[in-house]
């Protein structure tokens, strides 16, 4: 077995039907040094116990997974999404604290698509603007990077109307890098022309709030968001995208967040492993490289 | 019902399991005035037969489609590639000749996925430039434009490596408008953060080769190819998109264009009556009134 990568981290979407106290006993068994959780099971066990089992775990903590959702207009429905962000916001704080050394205070945020019956993509963009600018000054008090996440344009109508990099960090420019940032994904934006050129503007905008990796092939599945492959299974390539990430000068954690049907069905253990594995050959030549 | 639009045409793709006969007889009966035709239905026929048939209808031609399939590396896919593309120059040319007045010899172009086994996009992408600059000349040399085509990015590993109608632009940049233009097709590109002054730049550049509509919804179907929809039927904004395109003083037919599984079962009669009424009804508003 290769040696594990001391930057990876399992975001435990990758093991989705893991509880929290499985999710941290398996990464620790496979020897990963970091995890990114995910809003439901932490709140399952509650805050306080999930913040003392990561300790207990000695894991790092890379991200919190997920909030945003915000592109609906003005009314309860808005303030209900704010408020939960809020929570969220105070969530990251905890467990990053509760994390060993070199964990980070990032929350990831997904835009959201458009309103039922809406067309107005631009009006739901702004939105999110909006949405940043009421949540940045809780992030800032509580030591939060807010991680805009553009998802790939197939989800730009039902699920995120950031849809590129370059998108992202125009919306994140109205604010301090410390308090929003990008949350890099190869799976969202390995297609886009610009990719690297974006890359390069994010890390150089002090914007890398997280970088995920995980790979793309086809045909797609019928449930399009479970499209995600381990690292090296599919035709992104990962090498070139990290070591642009890499130059960048970023030295966080690289997460591995698969939403793929097969994996959620394998014993969470073996799929840390396999992960483990697949990151060492595929991701780890082009973090030592440089 | 609804008069039917002046500017319309029915691409044949949209009742694709008609023939050419057929394709002819119900976008003429329908009271259609324009047609955009596939290729393997003229060849069934041969092209003479196929441009007799056409003049006999009465009907403009607006799009031969599609040719393109150029990313592979040298060698003799690769020549078959570009033998077959000049080819459909040819055929292009001879159906715009046959076609009624107001017709367009305009050849749209699919470059074509990653190589099997290749996770290099660059450098597929230059080869759609390169491919271009084989296929220039004999295409200024009969009159015919090449369309690049921007696909959905979730079809840029295995179908097309062009993304976005600005990528799209900067390939055609090498070249003179009259000879490599774009297709605005609104299901591939309406997601774009750019898509407007990205459409603005392609009228003002002179590149708007053809203009297509159909409507995008989710949840995607299982095969995503098929996920276009009769215009009105989804979220696209074509209101706005049409706009922008009139206002770059586009003045040529607008295609529909529908992959979708029911939308083939259906009567094709029935079929391009359906797309004469709802293009009536959401996208000649914004053709009308500019």
């Amino acid at each position: 077995m290769s040696a594990v990568d001391p930057r990876l981290s399992i975001n435990q979407g990758t093991i989705k039907y893991a509880d929290l106290a499985t999710a941290l006993r398996v990464t620790v068994e496979a020897g990963v040094p970091s995890i990114g959780l995910w809003r439901e099971p932490v709140q399952e066990v509650g805050l306080a116990t999930a913040a003392s089992m990561l300790t207990d775990s000695g894991l790092r903590f890379s991200t919190h997974c997920r909030s945003g959702f915000f592109t609906m207009p003005e009314g309860p429905a808005r303030r209900a999404s704010i408020d939960d962000n809020l929570v969220a916001i105070d969530e990251a704080a905890t467990l990053a604290a509760a994390g060993a050394p070199g964990s980070a205070a990032v929350l990831v945020l997904v835009a959201g698509g458009l309103p039922e019956g809406s067309r107005d993509l631009v009006g739901a963009r702004e939105r999110v603007r909006d949405a940043l600018g009421e949540l940045a000054p809780h992030a800032a008090a509580a030591g939060v990077t807010l991680a805009i996440e553009p998802l790939h344009p197939m989800y730009a109508t039902d699920r995120c109307v950031v849809s590129t990099l370059g998108q992202a960090l125009d919306i994140a420019a109205d604010f301090d890098p410390s308090v929003v940032g990008a949350a890099v994904d190869t799976f969202h934006i390995f297609w886009d022309p610009d990719v690297l050129d974006s890359i390069e503007r994010a890390g150089r905008e002090g914007r890398i709030a997280t970088y995920q990796v995980c790979d793309w092939r086809t045909p797609l599945p019928a449930d399009v968001l479970l499209g995600r492959h381990y690292p090296g299974d599919g035709v992104i390539d990962l090498a070139g995208l990290t070591r642009a990430v890499v130059d960048t000068g970023y030295t966080g954690d690289v997460e591995v967040e698969i939403f793929n049907a097969d994996v959620w069905a394998t014993d969470p253990l073996e799929a840390v492993r396999r992960t483990a594995e697949r990151f060492a050959a595929s991701v780890s030549p082009a973090l030592a490289g440089r």
